[in-house]
């Protein structure tokens, strides 16, 4: 074999089938791993393919071709640098070390920033497709400088192999790649949420059967609300457990598991001052959800009445179906507006329907909904928020009243409707030409002299006598 | 005059003020900053006090008894960072600095493990009062060893010194001190934001007058409610304009000025893994309405129809009350619960008795609710949720209904109800016991082979055949 383009530290599911791709598209290549078994299998897999092994990470450098092309697939955090450490100081100038890990975008700024010092390159590189969908290819989200990127292009494209087509982007500057990734599962979390408590309510309030709301999210699927979610949702909620003969929905904990980088889209939104509260809500509902002994206690505490979740005004179930269309467009609405405002803060230089395609058929939250929003940003790049799109408005205008309905209903009717109103307030804050934090410049200005601003002058003003009685409004 | 027996860096109006406080209690005292002018303004205010300036930092340090007590009353962040280097090198062993700026946790934690690895002595300290309040004192929130603290105990008290008796508390180790502090600052937006909003329903959908508002929120002091925030809005409402002859409220902008320590507390929450979604949700709430002009824009495009407001049903102003009673004590809750596992995450050993204790006269916060916690703390030191308290939960099962009413009204009425509908779902999520978490573990499970707990045995599974027709709910 020639010496090789591409090599892959790292040989779990992801990283075989990575290689695999890329050899099976005549690419040379070579992989490493700590572990001997996982290299004996790689070579089993691909018998015939121009693919081999390193039995060290020596052996595997001296069979790539110079200069070197690198793709870390070890788990994100404190071994991506210990893997960056062991491996620079045996590299040459102008190889390449691709992290295709769950990176924290502000770790993969340091180091793109440590090893270029060092006349390294890097990419940060967010990659979505989960062990059991590797071998049908990934959605790949580039992040580094443009000139490395289009050395391992080929190799990527062929990585991200799948039947619908590569879903390779190069997004931008630095942390570009991470940072799109991130709000993928930002995005991703939330619209999960809402379908749940869409579930939660059809169940609840509406009363239907679980049957019945499987056919309610099939059919929505079958129309502008299509989505692999709802895809999937309608096949789940068909499931019989086999062992007990009951729904499987039924078997299933209702407590959200470990998941440590759920917080980081909500976390960053919030360094850059952008409001995406509908992601903020599943955090905390997940959170909630996860705190399963309490809440069984609290309930125990109060408990709801028997007529408890009879309630008026009731949403029929096109405003159930409005409610999450509605919902939905304004959850993928906050992601959107977050990679436009960071996107400008750190010079990514993103293009926002590159980042909307990207997230096609590997991905989860892929959805019309999500393409309606590729062709917007395709048609009007400077767009600053769906809220202001033509088309986007209109459904908003034309459905909302669905998600105000179910909203207000699952509010009196004692069911969470936390990423639901999370929705709705950031669409009627935004549609709110005067909101009430005049009052909390006021209060704050009392309490702590912080000046506020008047609507009829420029400049900033204090009130040093808010109680003074002589000037009052009662008189 | 004898040696000092504290000095503070920093003459600002906080800094000569303490050092104003702790001189008429007989402690002498040193203060030093670059500012000449306001050394000798401290001089000339403290004139026949036993009060002194040092000319330069080496003069300052000299006129301090050994071991030093130094306080820093400096802007957070970098500064303060720059002051404890040029200082470091010039203390003693023993010699302590006590930071009294608004500094991030961490930031503490980082500090004090830098010094006493120089064998020098450091305590955080969260200082509520700001610069027109700091003449009545200030309440002192203190983190770190405890015997530096009995070393300053007496002057950080006379420093407090209040009408009311001095707020001080040691509040446990490392960065308690500074922790107590954030959260009570997000405690304070989210009880700001609550009250905005019952505002804005109060005006926009039960078409109150302003001095009809002002009456309500003055009434409302006058009960179980009372606090220091509803006090101040009632006597905002009640003041005109001089110039205009307006509502002195109508004349303000509606747009929440920059505050960035206003996400430490939601961005800390999310590290640790807990919700405080009434907290965040004023952070969004904030960071929209200071986008006026794109706010502007939108709502042009979304014109709320002639008969938008009207709507059933409305709440009445008793539910109204009901609504800001509830959605307060929630607000308290889940900043108390951030309190209780972050101190044991950290070790504090935090008693939340005392951190409510010591949100007191200085504090925005104060309230009859907060008065209330402390009992409970005090009566139950262990509690884990405000909702497993009689007395607590008692009133949410009698006022419940108002919040539902309220939230409910406002969500189909195009009334943004940001906190109040957090408040809301955070309190029916804990009551409820089955939420539909379930479904999104499934979808997890579906779409990447997540793996899912089941009610009815240990251990965790995986469907692998979600799709197979053979077994299906339907048929």
């Amino acid at each position: 074999m020639a010496q090789a383009h591409f090599g892959i530290i790292g040989l779990g599911t992801m990283g075989r089938n990575f290689l695999l791709n890329i050899a099976k598209h005549g690419i040379a290549s070579v992989g490493y791993d700590v572990d001997a078994g996982k290299r004996e299998l790689l070579l089993k897999e691909g018998a015939g393919m121009p693919l081999d092994v390193g039995n060290d990470l020596t052996d595997f450098l001296s069979k790539l071709e110079s200069p070197r092309n690198i793709m870390l697939l070890v788990p994100a955090g404190p071994i991506v640098d210990s893997v960056i450490g062991e491996l620079s100081p045996l590299l040459a100038a102008g190889d390449l070390i691709i992290d295709g890990g769950d990176s924290h975008f502000s770790d993969t700024d340091r180091r793109e920033a440590e090893l270029l010092s060092k006349n390294l390159g890097f990419l940060g590189v967010g990659v979505i497709g989960s062990e059991s969908r590797g071998r049908h290819g990934a959605s790949i989200m580039v992040g580094g400088r443009l000139d490395f990127y289009e050395r391992v292009e080929t190799a990527l494209k062929a990585a991200a192999f799948d039947f619908n087509g590569p879903c390779l982007e190069y997004l931008g500057a630095g942390s570009a790649g991470h940072f799109v990734k991130m709000v993928h599962d930002g995005i991703e979390s939330a619209l999960m949420q809402l379908i749940a408590e869409v579930y939660d309510y059809m169940r609840r309030v509406l009363r239907m059967n679980i049957v019945l709301t499987g056919k309610a999210f099939a059919e929505w699927n079958d129309d502008e609300l299509s989505s692999y979610l709802l895809a999937i949702t309608a096949r789940i909620l068909n499931k019989y457990d086999r062992e007990t003969r009951n729904p499987l929905i039924d078997m299933i904990v209702d407590a959200a598991g470990q998941n440590a980088t759920l917080k980081w889209t909500s976390q960053a939104a919030m360094e850059f001052g952008v409001p995406i509260p509908t992601i903020d809500a599943a955090v905390s509902a997940s959170q909630i959800s996860a705190r399963k002994l309490l809440r069984q206690e609290i309930a125990q505490r109060f408990q709801v009445p028997a007529n408890g979740y009879k309630v008026l005004p009731k949403a029929d179930l096109e405003e159930v179906r409005d409610a999450l269309y509605c919902g939905s467009i304004l959850a993928y609405e906050q992601g959107f507006s977050l990679l436009r405002e960071v996107s400008r803060e750190k010079s990514y230089g993103l293009d926002l329907e590159k980042a909307a395609g990207v997230w096609r058929y590997s991905s989860i939250i892929f959805s019309s909904v999500l393409e309606k929003i590729r062709k917007a940003y395709a048609a009007e790049p400077a767009l600053r928020t769906l809220l202001l799109h033509e088309g986007f408005s209109d459904i908003l205008y034309k459905h909302g009243a669905g998600l105000r309905r179910v909203v207000s209903s699952m509010s009196s009717s004692r069911i969470p409707a936390a990423a639901l109103s999370a929705s709705l307030n950031y669409y009627t804050s935004f549609r709110t030409e005067r909101l009430p934090a005049f009052l909390t410049q006021a209060q704050r200005d009392y309490a702590g002299a912080h000046k506020y601003q008047r609507i009829d002058k420029e400049g900033t003003f204090h009130t040093d006598d808010w109680d003074d009685p002589t000037l009052s409004t009662s008189k």
